[in-house]
């Protein structure tokens, strides 16, 4: 699997600098490319506290897109999967601290403490004040003595933002931070690994495996299980989960690794509502691809309990699309169907003329059904006589309960016998046809303008027109010569369906799909029957 | 690869519940599962125009994702690919269509075409006005009679959305959105196919090739292209589109088709912008997963000519987070480096005591070499001497550029050295040891306070604590002895250094990863190489 990028080391610059084009003027990077890869808000003051965080790319939008107002406000961006330099960290500090101070946010990973840990310690000896924050919230490797930071750091990220947003202090927003850090709880799981940009696919996961406890830069997982169901998996994760589970109400923040499908994780939130721990879940960040591992097509859960002030941090705005808001979780609610999905049978009326015509109509077509499926043969799949004179037998039989005084229900009638009787396309064009045509007949059209209408309705609808080798290619132009007689109808129908034997290039229907060679010849079967139907009402 | 669903007949209509809950009250759903698969806003009274799309699944967050204030009224869920019944569609326009009519937006294809357009008919006989447009956005295939419906149907329910919001007559949204439908244009392409969920991955697309105008639904493209770089795919791409470019000022957007990583979607703007179309770009909706083909590693490209009418329309707010903004393209901000990077190096001065105590340490660390690379080789890579010696080499060399006479001063000089010239985690670490120590000098703290809070420091950085087999164990206690005596401090060391050969799990550090048995029996060399400093300067 090739991806799409140009030299494998100008893909994270070159994949900022897409940002912040897309970012309407928003962020700003520092001008240290290559190798200082720093994205900030172009709407900061240094009034407040700065927050600034980073590490690795692959796991976007984190960090870069979750700079900006109520969140981040410096982004300091690694290789894929590498820790940034300790100057590039340098940089994004200096840039964006003033004298209320920054706070670093660090995920658990030894090359980001150290470089975060040491400029920070030179950032300081400018005089600055800078703290530090270590999340660790990765449950899956309880016997590690250090736990990574994965996912959970983004509401480290959103609590300490709205606090700093709001101006308090550098002690107020690091213990608020730290406090986040020490309840914060996440594990993830994954069908198939993610691949690096660049390198080869590592096939690890057997097909019908999920790996769960994986870390977010390929490391292998602590268990593989049989991945049966949606159900079983978000149940694994919420019984490891369970015991971390803090007092109170919690948040969780359902993220996507990257490959995962909406609907997979439209299911996995609905199973993790319906866990052991979806009752104490209350508020939700996601689902969304916030810290992502490239294309990994897997999941995690974080889960912070979360008392007022918290939620109404959770809860603030933000200036970063790629933020979903937090939202309190609502019951599955479901309203009435509306009335009017089962037709109102009209009242059966009697007319014994229209009766009779109709069921010459049908006797017409039920006579060309040997004829009209030997045409189809040669161009199709040779059922349109046995499809036309199905639903022909179909509308005899529903004679007796048509309002046949009534002619403008009487199309529509006919409309709805023919969509539940006919199958394919050609039964759902004909029932619009006849039910536009009733439509057309009650606003008090005659019959001809009727009839019109409703062919123009199949036009749009089918997206074919007259020259396309369908049945239009009759039924217009006999439309067109009814109002001079049957006999003329039928001359003209005639006439235009003759016309398709030399059309060759279909452009609807199925006969679109067929070879030239195989239509040359041969009338449209649709277009053949109409004229029949006209010749034999008209003989 | 398997996926986190349940039953497969049961995706979608789980999907639906789990972003309902999601949805925080904002959206509800008709009560007709399992076929009838109809979301709804629960916040919508039938006083405007409602707009009405959908279609078969696997496009999310398209189309449920988009029923919201500002854009769509209902959406209509077909299963995964397929198109959804008549009577599904049904329900929808009936459960929210009201005097003010409804427009039924519509993706081209056959099933789409007729199932919508049945029910439009279905619903008009009950008096509703309904009009239906039929988007067919796709350039790919310019020798098809119809094109298909892509991405570009997101901004009909767009700018539709936004009229119908504003109160304007069917007629006016109805014409609005026609008008989108003629000027649109979009393109697709992708390095690998997308997989139905509970079927086997299609492996049509040979790794490093890519194909150009594949459909939504896993149809084939029209061509396969080597896929040598973003620049060339995104280059053709947008040589497709140019001519179907209008005047004036466009919008783009920039759809994932599902799987691409983000990386891959900024730069693919990024080279959007740098392409022959870019000048004519102004506006941009993405990149972001708006219409995707499941997990299918591609992107597309819509493109409309607008006015400042339909800009306006295109910005408007909307209830839907999974929109993302309309925003102006903004050029790429570079800012300045700040001050600081490039650190000033102090101004040396002399101060021989100083000089020959550090002189000292430094040949005790080199003395000291052999020794300590044996005993790292039993538990380590074997050059925990050579990186100590190397440092206190380079740091004898550095003496006379080292401010002796000002010891708040050296120690940050130490440490700034000490960065620059000493490899790895430990040589990280003793930089912030000595900065940290430096900046606490500075605010008056003695030398033993200051030392400890050097110490402090890389415990936090580090993520050690004594007892960890690091050489905390034996520096934590050498400076907690030496306010009574460097030989008090030597004693101390020793003891804690000795005991570290007992430590056989080790919970930081590069020991972390070695086994219990390699380590048993042998000081950690960090450790010891405290304490053979200490006992060497107090002997």
């Amino acid at each position: 699997m090739a991806h799409f990028m140009n030299a494998r080391e100008a893909l994270v610059t070159e994949a900022i600098d897409g940002g912040l084009r897309a970012g309407a003027g928003r962020l700003a990077r520092l001008d240290g490319y290559p190798h200082i890869r720093v994205v900030v808000r172009t709407d900061w003051d240094k009034s407040r506290v700065a927050l600034v965080s980073g590490g690795g790319s692959g796991h976007e939008p984190a960090h870069a897109g979750f700079v900006g107002r109520g969140l981040l406000t410096a982004a300091v961006c690694g290789d894929v999967f590498a820790s940034p330099s300790v100057d590039a960290v340098l940089a994004g500090i200096l840039a964006v601290t003033g004298k209320a101070g920054c706070l670093l946010i660090v995920k658990n990973y030894t090359g980001d403490r150290l470089n975060f840990g040491l400029a920070a310690e030179r950032a300081r000896s400018f005089g600055l004040k800078v703290s530090m924050v270590i999340v660790d919230d990765d449950i899956a490797l309880p016997d590690l003595p250090q736990a990574r930071g994965v996912a959970g750091t983004l509401f480290v990220h959103k609590i300490a933002g709205a606090l700093a947003e709001e101006g308090a202090d550098l002690e107020t927003v690091t213990a608020a931070a730290q406090g986040v850090v020490s309840r914060v709880a996440s594990i993830g799981m994954s069908a198939d690994t993610g691949t690096v940009p660049g390198s080869p696919k590592e096939n690890r996961i057997a097909p019908g495996m999920a790996e769960l406890g994986l870390g977010i830069h390929g490391e292998a997982g602590v268990e593989q299980v049989a991945l049966s169901s949606a159900r079983d998996a978000v149940a694994v994760v919420a019984q490891r989960l369970a015991p971390y589970l803090g007092s109170g109400d919690h948040v969780a923040l359902v993220n996507n690794l990257g490959g995962a499908t909406p609907l997979e994780m439209a299911v996995v939130t609905e199973e993790l509502m319906k866990s052991e721990i979806g009752p104490r879940i209350r508020w939700m960040v996601g689902p969304a691809p916030l810290m992502t591992s490239l294309d990994m097509q897997g999941f995690s859960v974080s889960l912070l309990p979360v008392g007022p002030d918290e939620a109404a941090a959770l809860m603030a705005p933000v200036a970063c699309p790629a933020w979903p808001p937090c939202v309190e979780m609502a019951p599955v609610t479901v309203l009435a169907l509306p009335d009017g999905l089962t037709p109102i049978a009209p009242l059966p009326s009697e007319h014994p003329e229209t009766a009779e015509f109709i069921a010459r109509c049908c006797d017409i077509l039920i006579d060309a059904e040997t004829d009209l499926n030997a045409l189809d043969a040669k161009s199709g799949d040779g059922d349109t006589g046995a499809t036309l004179a199905g639903a022909a037998r179909a509308l005899k039989t529903a004679m007796p309960r048509l309002p046949l005084a009534d002619l403008t229900q009487l199309h529509r009638a006919i409309g709805l016998e023919l969509s539940q009787t006919m199958g394919g396309s050609s039964g759902v064009l004909l029932a619009i046809f006849f039910s536009a045509a009733g439509d057309a007949a009650a606003s008090g059209m005659g019959t001809v303008d009727a009839l019109k209408a409703g062919l123009a309705r199949i036009r749009q609808v089918g997206g074919a027109a007259r020259g396309d080798r369908t049945m239009i290619d009759a039924l217009e132009p006999a439309l067109e010569a009814l109002p001079e007689g049957l006999a003329a109808a039928a001359r003209a129908a005639r006439e235009g369906a003759d016309a398709t034997a030399a059309i060759t290039r279909a452009k609807a229907g199925r006969a679109s799909y067929v070879s030239a060679d195989k239509l040359a010849g041969h009338n449209d079967p649709g277009a053949e029957a109409v004229a029949r139907l006209f010749e034999r009402l008209s003989a």
